[in-house]
């Protein structure tokens, strides 16, 4: 096992990783921007190096900078959490060059699954399920005009080189599609130099479910039950659960089949997180492979008592997983709710500031708060504005969620504004979510606009 | 279901009941002493109302007040917490006349297992192994020196009226006895009014182990995995873990067995606790049953996943029990460090003052703490000086260790001191806790001579 190992991240995801890496008996390593000097991170790490300023580029996502700190203090590997450089496969390169284990998949992977055409292909290649489209890159008009026409409009173009909501472009029908073709082939050839082109169905009423998966180098796979991340605002999970409330046993078995199948043919070494779209005929649709830790892993650690990172750094250290698909059964029900420093009000808008009183309700059991969060922070501009993620579980959906109200009923984060009262307003208000249905643009297009028309109504 | 409840107590207890009422949908009703009116019992309340003066017998000990309290705010029940009121059989039955519904087992239990001499007759009637002793009670020296001899010395004489470690006598050997029993009969006498005396061994090299049973109106009845309880100063339990450590799972069974014995043969309703003594060859022995809640059912509910308040409810509310022995098979292993502001150079004198500043660290799988505090909370000098739990869970015991040895690390209580360096000491030290065995007498015979010797070496 590792002596040392350096977390190349900051705010809760590190502090989580930290945590864990302590508890294994391992020497921890932070990294460190100069904004982030008093940060969490820093306090409960063994040793700490400060990687350069608050931008994004000289600390965080500095590359030589980063190795430089875990050659320095004689670390042996790497986490990157996510974000950052932990989808990066050059930084992965690198590392295995630098002969300091990153913790993650091959960094051939990461790029394959980077590339979504080629991560669908791939998919298709394996029998894995995905979302209707063309089976490769379109070469004219007529040929995207003859699958769009099979699968059903709107349909989406995209670039092959695109990614991250980039090179992207709906077409509603025929008329637009005659024209936007060509148009989309010619800006893909002008903005990443690839005038590639594939096409997908523009999928709705959908739920977003992902399957978590872990491979070992002696390549033993496991899947843990389904999350379901279908509470989505502007294309970002704001609440995940797990299990999902409307599939059936045997659905979930069909979805981690899915999910393994995937996972070996890549010959994938280490987590990650097999994203479906789930429709309302309870199909499955690959979307897309995360090759790191998730968010939302919380919610699975708590339903099955696993604790992701140790697999993780485990699998690293090239052991094998002391934990089989019968470790994986799902027992009882975890929400988890995003906590950001965010004015819901003024459309979302991201806060920073000094965090002047903190009470964070530890007890009972079934609570869990990941946070970066201590009393007189200052929580930084630069950054992601999630700083607490607040999970529940209980032996029912029902008493997950009641206590997900507890919770957020007593919490208190003063100073600034967090997304807090949002997120009970959805809860306490919202008949919905209880019966388990909401798809990704519920939120959006139902909750939004009427908890809108209440705040004008309180302003007023 | 009750509509609304009234927890007659105060502390991390009352905070930790308030909460599963609150997750239940049932409006709660705090009581506080005047010093208390700022506690966070108080504040997480719907309700809360003031019941008298600092002192035990103005407030938290004041039946009328309390049972005024649950009448005037129209609480139908009242959960007693531990200690207090919970195991005044008066109390109960002042409930049971006013029409509001005790969270707890009959008035007539609560009396009959209060006194020790008849519990423990009760017990011998139904089979129950009971620490080698007097049949009954015993009625000459003759008679004393005859069943201590066949049972070995010394021997405890004990006066049926007494408990709580007041009628108590340790006798060494024959030439003792002969004078002993007559002064202990005599003093028993002028003390209690009450002359009866009955007799027990010693029991020497013995584990603390204790089940946690519940029992509903329809006569079900269930066990929790034993907790061992053997970390204890001055017959104080200082740190518990459940499952223990060194028993097979034959042996759970038997000890569960032996619980649920007893508890059905009381016709028990609601929850309690079997505490049971477990020698060398791992025989068992019953000591006493506690008809309440106890501080550590938290590493029950870690283990399990079962809310012990919640399932007090239900029963107290004539619901049948909704989970069965299969919900109780033990998963991991949790471990509770009872947090008092005390001074442990000082002879563990027990502290008071502001909470100037708080960090707990709620982050990742397997954490709980519950506790009254919160920053500028200040501790009072008229109750319980045990101020938080910290539990910890881990799918083996060397982790929910590693846990706790973290969050005891990071945890900050500036202002006050506590024992938390104490158990960091003895957990970090102490090579004989890591493996599994510490009877009742190690912390003080072994532990604390050692850790006084380093203290004096740091002080020097």
């Amino acid at each position: 096992m590792f002596k040392k190992v350096l977390v190349a991240n900051r705010g809760e995801i590190a502090v989580r990783v930290i945590r864990t890496l302590k508890e294994m008996g391992i020497k921890t390593v932070a990294v460190y921007s100069t904004t982030d000097r008093e940060s969490l991170h820093v306090q409960i790490a063994d040793e700490a190096v400060c990687i350069g300023g608050p931008q994004l580029k000289d600390s965080y996502l500095n590359m030589k900078s980063i190795l430089a700190a875990a050659i320095g203090t004689g670390a042996e590997a790497i986490h990157p959490g996510f974000g950052f450089l932990s989808e990066n496969s050059e930084f992965a390169r690198l590392c295995e060059e630098c002969h300091v284990k990153f913790i993650g998949p091959r960094s051939e992977t990461i790029e394959l699954m980077g590339n979504k055409a080629n991560a669908r292909m791939r998919m298709m290649q394996s029998d894995v399920p995905v979302i209707p489209g063309s089976k490769g890159f379109i070469q004219d008009t007529a040929e995207a005009l003859e699958i769009a026409d099979l699968v059903g409009y709107p349909v989406l173009l995209k670039a092959a080189a695109g990614g991250g909501g980039k090179g992207i472009r709906v077409v509603q029908d025929r008329q637009e599609m005659k024209t936007a073709f060509t148009q989309a082939k010619q800006e893909a050839q002008h903005a990443f130099n690839d005038d590639r082109m594939y096409l997908e169905k523009v999928m709705q009423d959908v739920k977003h479910l992902e399957v978590q998966v872990f491979r070992d180098q002696a390549g033993h796979t496991l899947a843990f039950p389904e999350r379901d991340c279908s509470v989505q605002r502007n294309k970002q999970k704001m609440i995940e659960e797990s299990p999902c409330p409307i599939l059936t046993e045997k659905e979930r078995q069909e979805l981690q089949s899915i999910a393994i199948k995937a996972t070996d043919a890549l010959n994938y070494v280490n987590t990650g997180t097999i994203e479906c779209l789930m429709d309302q005929d309870h199909h499955f649709y690959f979307m897309e492979m995360n090759t790191r830790i998730q968010v939302e892993h919380t919610i699975s650690e708590m339903i099955t008592g696993v604790d992701i990172v140790r697999e993780q750094v485990r699998i690293a250290a090239e052991l094998e997983l002391d934990i089989t698909q019968a470790d994986l059964t799902p027992h009882g029900v975890s929400l988890e709710c995003r906590i950001n420093a965010e004015d819901p009000a003024r459309d979302f808008m991201p806060q920073s500031g000094k965090v002047d009183y903190l009470y964070l309700p530890t007890g009972n059991l079934g609570v869990r708060i990941d946070t970066e969060l201590y009393p007189q922070w200052t929580i930084s501009p630069f950054y992601d504005s999630m700083v607490a993620k607040f999970v529940s579980w209980g032996p029912t959906r029902q008493e997950a969620i009641a206590k997900m109200q507890r919770i957020l009923d007593e919490a208190i984060i003063k100073g600034v504004q967090t997304n807090i009262e949002f997120h009970q307003a959805f809860l306490e208000r919202d008949g919905q979510f209880a019966k388990g249905t909401v798809t990704t643009d519920y939120l959006e297009k139902h909750f939004l606009p009427e908890w809108k028309k209440g705040l004008n109504h309180e302003t007023l």
